[in-house]
């Protein structure tokens, strides 16, 4: 026990030492690519590491919820002579997207700085960490697809209701192609905007078709929390509403309105966290609508859920490394091993975030409809 | 003189009494519809008064930029035992739309109750004061067209630009047709987002198809500070940027991936505020390009400037009653004295803010491209 205690602390000790040496934090920080039009701060230095700068003279605290390890920990912001609030984060952040607030004297505010994500119910401040992969998801001199805001009737609500329709750049050349569907839906307390606004889901698609990679298809997303689980959170959740909207409202409509292929072969569904929980529940209620599954850092599918392996063409499970990746790679092969196409994929040096499910786009679009 | 000034007093404390009467301020406050989802305030009741309520516990002192007259005054809220700060306007807000922010301790933020609205270069706090004739704006259970966002390459500026394309309801239903178009401008520290977010073009455009009131026409919107006007406001405009982006890679683009009546008199252009001034200023030096023009509170022509009358079918100009009404009805009258097809339209108890800009567009779709 005792020599199991020294090669744990000697094993820690390794592992931080990279972290542990790196004192020096590097004078290069720029506006994150998130800020509002203009604005200097927050900022980000080629390490990862934030800086913060807000106005509030009278202020007696101002604290960033946001640290190292995604949103954890938070960052204290210090007084200036000026009336402002600076401070750095006291680590690097992982590459990518990151939602956080400020808290200042007590009460919850978003950064004047920055544009705002719709994400933990609330429109938030977002800050963007480049990533070394970034090229994947960046705005390029590639032809573009269009995000087309559809308003849809739902009887079931009693409203229209909206979503977001994702057509590839060739869509309005050939009047007579039809395209595959992937019905794609948010986690909890985003909204059917984060796949584009947090996620780039249009440039991702964008990018791949430019290179060859892919095949053109459609990419729908609409709101996924329709028995309004903002509250309460995710232990009263009903799947019934949401299924009733997707399948007997937004399915039809979108089939009838755009040139798709509408049919089980030519449909998937995939989702990230409660939105891999909504895919998984719906998919294996209704084995007959998709041919396609995917869970992104959303839980996994076990060969015994699965009743009639015919019907499924894929089933692509991930998460970041710093989830719990064992479960989405045994949970694949133990999948491929009953016989069903199943794939797994995790990104390195990610958690529940936005880079995560970036990346699985990527991967699981260039399996989609093959 | 004595007598003169004491008619001034008579004829203001006449006009002035009914807000002076009115001490009351009924009890009937609701949730705007423009809060993000749950949020309870701010509130609005049946005269137009709004309530705020923002938790800061341990501020010292919390003042709401919205007071009566739109943005003018302000709203200083009072500190409450559980750490929140509420207040309500002194009196009654005109109806429609109102962009704010708070100040906090000295510092710029928004209300994080309610959902943003870029406005003043900033995503700021926006209300929503139910009006009379709010059911021209309404999300109805009618067809809905869409809005579409599109990436246009844009060499003069090196970069792929954002427009947003309202196409109605019918537009996919008959691959033959084609439509005329209308290119929209937002108005000073505004974007391409404002005529959707704020104005509810789409909804006034599907309402008035339904109606029958109007033939179906397409929408464009695209950015209008190509300069960066941002900083140094107005007095460093030049128009010749935004009109390379809009003449020589928009209206190409958009003839080119939309099934449009590519020709000057199917295309019309018009603006609210500084998109008044560039519409005025390019239909002027493009009259090859269109053939209706709008200023939405965006100044007037005289006839002397319009070279070729028969090039011109309508200019429609129109303002709030609470601007200087007189401008666009005199400059109305006389071009029409000219023999130029002109309409004034005046917004009744409305002034410099969007409820003036959806009127507008209501009256100016239905009189397009007879």
């Amino acid at each position: 026990m005792k020599n199991l205690l020294a090669l744990l602390v000697l094993i820690m000790g390794f592992s931080l030492s990279p972290c542990l040496a790196q004192t020096t934090v590097k004078d290069d920080f720029k506006p994150s690519t998130l800020n509002q039009p203009g604005q200097e701060y927050p900022q980000v230095n080629s390490q990862g590491y934030a800086r913060f700068r807000i106005m509030a003279p009278e202020a007696k605290s101002v604290v960033v919820s946001l640290g190292p390890g995604g949103t954890r920990g938070g960052t204290p912001l210090t007084k200036n002579e000026d009336g402002s609030w600076t401070g750095t984060t006291s680590g690097p952040l992982e590459e990518g997207f990151h939602y956080y607030r400020l808290t200042v004297d007590g009460g919850t505010f978003n950064d004047p700085g920055t544009l705002n994500f719709y994400g933990s119910t609330r429109w938030e401040s977002g800050i963007e960490i480049p990533a070394h992969d970034q090229d994947f998801y960046a705005l390029k001199n590639v032809p573009h697809g269009r995000v087309q805001q559809i308003l849809f009737p739902s009887p079931s609500t009693n409203t229209s209701r909206r979503a977001f329709v994702y057509t590839p750049p060739e869509y309005d050349k050939d009047q007579s192609k039809r395209y595959p569907v992937l019905y794609l839906q948010h986690g909890w307390g985003e909204d059917e905007t984060a796949w584009s606004n947090q996620g780039h889901a249009n440039l991702i698609m964008d990018n791949l078709i430019a290179a060859g990679k892919i095949k053109p298809f459609l990419i729908v997303m609409t709101y996924g929390m329709t028995n309004d689980v903002r509250m309460g959170g995710l232990k009263n959740f009903d799947i019934k509403p949401f299924q009733t909207v997707l399948l007997d409202e937004l399915i039809p409509y979108v089939d009838q309105n755009f040139r798709t292929l509408a049919d089980q072969p030519h449909r998937a569904m995939a989702g990230l966290s409660m939105g891999g929980m909504e895919t998984k529940t719906i998919t294996l209620a209704r084995p007959d609508v998709f041919s396609h599954y995917g869970l992104l850092s959303g839980g996994v599918y076990s060969p015994e859920e699965i009743k009639d392996k015919s019907k499924v063409k894929l089933i692509f499970l991930s998460c970041g490394s710093f989830e719990r990746p064992e479960g989405v790679v045994n949970s694949a092969a133990a999948l491929k091993e009953a016989g069903i196409n199943a794939v797994s994929y995790v990104s390195e040096n990610t958690r529940h975030e936005f880079q995560t499910w970036r990346r699985s786009l990527y991967e699981l679009a260039q399996l989609l409809f093959k």
